[in-house]
């Protein structure tokens, strides 16, 4: 019988999947769900790329970042990050970290990402920037120590998001749809940015327009469109997480016929 | 027997797959027709990502924006972007709404976009800038009521296409076939306008030139190229939409062989 | 037994698709070739995007660009260009006019495109520009009409491209492989010098660098590499042309097995 | 039995096609590593674009870079590159020679490549330019002599890569995985150098960030996270070289079965 927690880890790295396909992961980068049955618990994959973490990679931590069972591969060094945001923020039940393309060059720049499009408000109205430089002077940049954790979700406070100079971002989110809209806006809208610089100037949303479009990326009609969306293009892309043995077993018939094409194997990710 | 109204949705559903396979729709945006058989209704998807929209989810709407069999499905809210313009414009016989990548650094910056190659004269001598804070204030940016509604298309006037600030573009068009290369060639005309501001400055045609190749892309010898070059894109991604379940039946051996390759799958879509 | 002339008709939908696919042609632009048998003729398919057009679309034209069998199918309106090119230069084999997006925006800002890598030599030490607005007024910017033709093979010259203002390019080759590596090598020449650009000046290679450099793309030992490459990347597409009928006779137990998979057809294409 | 040789050509052919398939690498380009069993020969594959490589176009050079055996196919010109790099450093395992499209606008505009982001420090704090006209006037830009070649590794020195004017770049690596790596990280350095100086100014890693975050990438959590990502990208492609004859044979049954689908074929890439 499929257990409720083999569907997390399924999300979980349905997520992963779809972050990478749509350009916010690459070869790093990593999505982590607090445990939705233990507020002190939080899933994160071992040391993979998220486009091919499986359900099965999935492990568990507490908010210290130990995992919960002697783990015999290698985890993240940076999951702090996680256990960090985790323990200052009640209210974030998912976080994305990513080094997308996107943002980098504001990491870089040091230039503020604003909300510039409807979609793009989903980043909130201003989005800080933490140097790791400021409080530990010359690192290897990644955020790897407890206190760097720490110093980094005291930065991220109660916003949305939070840039890393010369790094990349984090992102947090009330569940797992909307963290992977709120990352993937977030990138459109820095590219959008850049580009309105180069053409003019930059004229961002009004505070008042910000609230009120930042909450569109969470209403039923958007969330169902999106989710669909991505997971359409991850299954065209043949890049679907393997479902676990259990659920294999139940699926084999559905799963023979699912071969026959891509259209095919499109169509069984919307049912 | 195939019904003259499944081959509309199904021509609907082509062009919306179209333009979200050429990069001027994603997750949002929506392409709708008036109904050839009653100028006061109009055909647009229930609120699905344009790219797998199924002729099977196409309503049926007054110009008052109102479905005409209660729906099942949830709508988009902004189809009053459709229905208004439908009233004011009784020339126009198919619209598209998008948020397109190539558009939004102008949507943001408030530059206009000018007919900078002979395609692009598609677009029109010149484009206008709609602003819903001007008239309303601060809103989320969805044109959702019918007074917004109303006031974009009047901003529209009689151009063939309307920019709207922090949000997107909305195009029009006498059939689908025109609408679909106005939004096309207008997001190249942007991408290279924005480039050749970028090298030095941008030289628009004239006036005289933007009329005479206005309509390059309505001549039947330019139709029938891009039709079958899009179509043809869209068949090599295996994005082609589903027929009605009737036409399925008569085309059985077709597909049979069809499914042996791409390269088959694209044939098909040509006869 | 199969015709030479099949073999010249196999290697222009060849050529026509293989710069399809690496982005030099769209929905338009066409390839033409001198018929090797006559030099007052030349091949150019029927009106049809280059990235589907088959052996069987090729027609023969006189230099005067008029078809020499009665055609059943359209025609492209800017087979003068062709004609007239080879009327002009007696030296030119073949001819590519094409609207790339990497050329579009020094088309519309009027900047030339110089040397600026090794490769990018292929161009020549300068690409004139040509503009439709100088000699013939406002007009629908096709080059359509014998005397629009002639200016701009006039403005061509003996060099290896001309610009045509708010229009694209045309390219000239001594045989169909010179003709498409030099069209590929001037597309990143001009993305590259863009980009320099932005970044601080563009320092073009001296004129002895680009008349020693300029020919390398015609050595043995890089046609065979280039010409490998863009066959493999147009076989992995999917997008080889189908070969005339008395040829597919001869080789079907090859395809039988080529059917097998992508990599399979991809070798079948270097053999 | 396999042979360890057979291993080590099917690994360059393994990194040659992963450094095409991410982009650094296109129809140009060459990498060769020293032969483990005599550090005065060297492998590099016949003439042939990087993406088709197979183990059995790897060849053994001299560092002379005379072939061992009497060639029957063509040569790299350029292949003097490696040579006088391995005379020169006994430290470097493996190099890569590229035109990749993310440093050539550094390379014609004689902006230096500095570390912008954690990973970009693989590159080290900086990057010679090395320009051939300075010692040998106008060329054709191939670095073919053998002074050309020594003349270029006096240039690269001690660092991990070098810049060659209007030309690309050349790197070193200490095996094919910190080749690999530090490769596609420089590539991404440039592009985010170059959309930063565009945002604002580009604000370099401190010369202890750059020590302490230079070999990220050859941590076994980096590599083998980035090695399985971009094997499994490479798999997706439909892209691996193929296997010697020797092991087709042992492994047919397992190829039968993957020969299924792209999913099938990515999982064996990770076995």
């Amino acid at each position: 019988m499929p257990d409720r927690r083999d569907d997390v880890r399924y999300e979980l790295a349905l997520a992963s999947r779809m972050l990478a396909n749509e350009g916010v992961l690459d070869a790093f980068g990593h999505v982590s769900l607090r445990d939705p049955a233990d507020p002190n618990r939080f899933l994160l994959s071992r040391s993979r790329s998220p486009l091919v973490v499986e359900p099965a990679d999935i492990l568990e931590f507490t908010l210290d970042a130990e995992p919960v069972r002697v783990p015999t591969e290698r985890l993240f060094a940076e999951r702090v990050i996680h256990g960090c945001i985790y323990q200052a923020r009640p209210d974030v039940m998912a976080v994305c970290h990513h080094h997308a393309a996107a943002v980098l060059p504001f990491c870089i720049a040091g230039v503020p990402i604003v909300p510039v499009f409807h979609l793009g408000a989903a980043g909130g109205v201003s989005i800080p920037f933490w140097d790791q430089q400021d409080e530990f002077g010359d690192t290897n940049l990644l955020v790897a120590k407890p206190e760097e954790g720490r110093s980094l979700a005291r930065s991220l406070g109660s916003h949305v998001a939070v840039l890393m100079r010369h790094h990349g971002a984090t992102v947090v989110g009330s569940d797992l749809p909307e963290l992977v809209s709120r990352s993937i806006f977030m990138c459109q809208n820095a590219v959008y940015q850049l580009q309105a610089q180069l053409l003019g100037k930059v004229v961002p949303l009004t505070p008042g327009e910000t609230k009120l479009a930042g909450s569109l990326n969470a209403l039923p009609n958007v969330v169902g469109r999106t989710w669909e969306y991505w997971s359409h293009r991850l299954a065209e892309a043949g890049r679907m997480p393997p479902r676990p043995a259990i659920r294999k077993a139940k699926s084999r018939p559905a799963r023979r016929s699912a071969a026959k094409g891509k259209a095919a194997r499109g169509k069984r990710t919307r049912s």
